[in-house]
């Protein structure tokens, strides 16, 4: 019997003994004799490895930091390596705007930090009524408070409703073309209307009263890797700009190189005053995420207090920025922004062509880089999504562990209750073979799903 | 120029090359060829290292565990280690009541998932009301929304104030009796007063609505190690127990063997509902949190979803259990428990006799096991904090790391704002001849700074 409180308090989960590139070895917890199973790990957690499991040169990294400090009092003290980082990954993009980088640990800590960041921005430039956030429905923005209140996904939200205070959290629309455009709407049109929803939600809070809209770039595990429209960010940018409001985009999950640039936004023309940033970054070595901001940020705080006001214990730990430093300097040897394009084309093209046009069920498949959703619904005739307690998606991804691929089951797609996707994220190294493999087990699975329903 | 975001943006931290034992090895950032300095650290962090800097069994066993899995993905899947960390984390206090452990890396993440443990523990008992929660004035419970809204301290919370939710989130007098019981009143009558107005709070509010009262079980940075008086928490224990309110006890910086019982609140006589736990729990090596919770609070989960809605990337993480189970591998085997308790009756007696006795400008010592305080005033006849903008326990900790021992200083003693104090917590493993050293260095630092003020 477990001693850890798990997510979900009725199932065991599987004991992983240990990892290498692509693969999990699990072993059955109630039966420790059984042989132990490869797994290929098609998502990567939840889109963390980026250089595969237990690389030889990151471990490296982190053992080498490890034998000289690990942590120190980030109040007092700095690490060498630390600095590096910071410095390495404003180089990412190259621009005067960017000017900082803030470490923490998760994505949620970092999400609250930059909620803090922009408090504190408007704190000291002396409008300390801007104070009201816009972000979107059916979004994620982490598990702590600041958090969840931006987040518009219902379903997670719901047990602690009470606690969010709606009149300083505001939703918008999401961006997202498949589910919310109108038949014979443009993209153009549809966008339009989004950005005219967002200026609206603007002027009735009082542009004087709005602090920031936060977003993720590319949508992750709510919606399942939605882009946004063509235009869409760019709208944002000039309504941010035209009414004062600082833009946030959340890249927890998108970011990183995940799309085939470091920062998602880069596809999208636009430069957000902040960024947030993990999973990725450091490749599941050491927990590591961080918050970017520009120089215009900065100087709110250096001509105010001249501190940043959100300590935490680990912020700045030098095994995460060591870890985080090893996967840089891999991604950019090893070419794997190109291998993310390229081979995240062929992904794409795959389920397009064995997924999509095969399965009626399959109703949608999307996505950018190595960053994949394919959504399921009752037909494609009719989009409608399958009923809740089905379970489709957590369904179709049991019996892909049983073909021996790891995939992520998510549900809520629709409206944050009703629909499902499943999201492939392997590692920035993967080939085109592993993609076979990949969509293999998929298709094997989606069939085999079909079969016993039927 | 730094490109990390770092607390203070005026000071360029400085750089620690190396650690070993209680020594960090730093360079000046501007003169890299100045000799590494060695600093004793008598505060390790914030209070975070147990077993000494760069321990090698415990580097080892992160080591062990890098070279076979690091990161998995929580929701399906566990590790060995994770799950014997929180059966040995269970039976350090011999108890029916624990039953799970729910890791993640930081304090801060800690609270906000005791605060949905609560939120939801109500909801699913069907007692959705029950969504207030009281806490006591300069408290900290960390750095995200939810912990900055149960924190009472105002100074860190100024900027922030706006997205605070006072109307769910109640503050009552902390017991700190150096500072607040009258002169006359005997500790039984200070008890009793506090437990008057807990009592009236609730039954304001209504205890219908209250979910839970939060307490740090020895007050850490905000106050300054600051022990409760005889009787206060078994008096909290059955006025949470009269009208059904959960306890919840934050032992991120008091707890995991830092007063010399694992869970600071076996000294008390009581158990809490839910304890969080931090900082020395993994001394440093890599990040860990946990919120440990009993029986009761584990049914009103599997009466209800049976599932525990608060997933992090690094939930669980391997490496952070790895360094978590071998530190409590050393503190058992080397009885360190124990010398926390002599080293620190030893740390106490000697800050009364050196410190205490001696200066006019220190008003107190106070503390537990290796977890001290000296608060300084104008002097001992008034009480009287020094102005704010004096900045006297920074200092004094200034002048003490040129003495080559680095201490932790803290502003806002009194009420938030006015007040002084450092903090003294080394690792587990101090002797008294290290004691000796860090208050030979504290006794000439003040001294110095008598003498640059006079």
């Amino acid at each position: 019997m477990s001693k850890i409180l798990h997510r979900d308090l009725k199932t065991t989960p599987i004991i992983i003994e240990s990892s290498s590139g692509n693969y999990l070895y699990a072993k059955h917890p109630t039966n420790p004799d059984t042989p132990q199973q490869q797994l290929f790990d098609a998502i990567g957690g939840a889109a963390v490895i980026s250089v595969g499991h237990n690389n030889d040169e990151v471990n490296q990294a982190v053992i080498d930091q490890l034998q000289k400090v690990a942590y120190i009092h980030s109040g007092t003290f700095t690490t060498s390596i630390s600095e590096e980082l910071a410095t390495e990954l404003l180089e990412n993009y190259k621009s005067e705007k960017l000017a900082k980088v803030y470490f923490a640990n998760s994505g949620s800590e970092a999400n609250e930090a930059a909620i803090k960041l922009v408090m504190q921005y408007w704190y000291e430039s002396g409008k300390g009524a801007k104070c009201h956030f816009i972000s979107r429905k059916q979004s994620y923005h982490g598990n702590c408070l600041g958090g969840m209140s931006l987040s518009g996904h219902v379903a997670r939200r719901k047990p602690y409703e009470s606690l969010i205070d709606s009149s300083k959290f505001h939703h918008v629309s999401p961006c997202f073309e498949f589910r919310y455009k109108k038949s014979g709407q443009s993209s153009a049109e549809y966008v339009e209307g989004l950005l005219d929803e967002l200026e609206e939600e603007i002027l009735e809070i009082g542009p004087e009263n709005v602090a920031a809209f936060f977003a993720e770039t590319v949508v992750g595990a709510t919606t399942g890797c939605v882009t946004a429209a063509k235009g869409y960010f760019k709208g944002v940018r000039e309504i941010c700009d035209k009414y004062d409001i600082l833009l946030v985009l959340d890249e927890v999950m998108c970011g990183s190189g995940r799309t085939g640039t470091f920062f998602a936004w880069e596809q999208e023309g636009i430069v957000p005053d902040i960024t947030t940033c993990g999973k990725a970054i450091s490749s599941g070595a050491s927990p590591l995420s961080c918050v970017v901001l520009t120089e215009k940020v900065l100087k709110g705080l250096t001509n105010g207090s001249n501190q940043f006001n959100c300590g935490h214990t680990y912020q700045s730990f030098a095994l995460s920025c060591a870890a985080g430093k090893a996967v840089q300097k891999i991604v950019k040897r090893d070419g794997l922004l190109q291998n993310v394009t390229d081979v995240g084309e062929y992904l794409g093209q795959q389920l397009h062509d064995k997924v999509l046009s095969v399965f009626d069920i399959v109703i949608d498949v999307r996505g950018r880089g190595l960053f994949w959703a394919i959504e399921f619904g009752k037909s494609k005739t009719t989009n409608e999504p399958f009923d809740e307690s089905d379970n489709v998606a957590s369904k179709i991804t049991d019996i892909c562990m049983n073909h021996g691929v790891s995939i992520y089951p998510c549900k809520g797609t629709v409206d944050g209750f009703k629909g499902d996707h499943v999201i492939i994220a392997p590692s920035f190294t993967v080939t085109k073979q592993d993609i076979d493999l990949i969509v293999d087990a998929v298709v094997k699975s989606i069939q085999e799903f079909i079969d016993i329903v039927a």
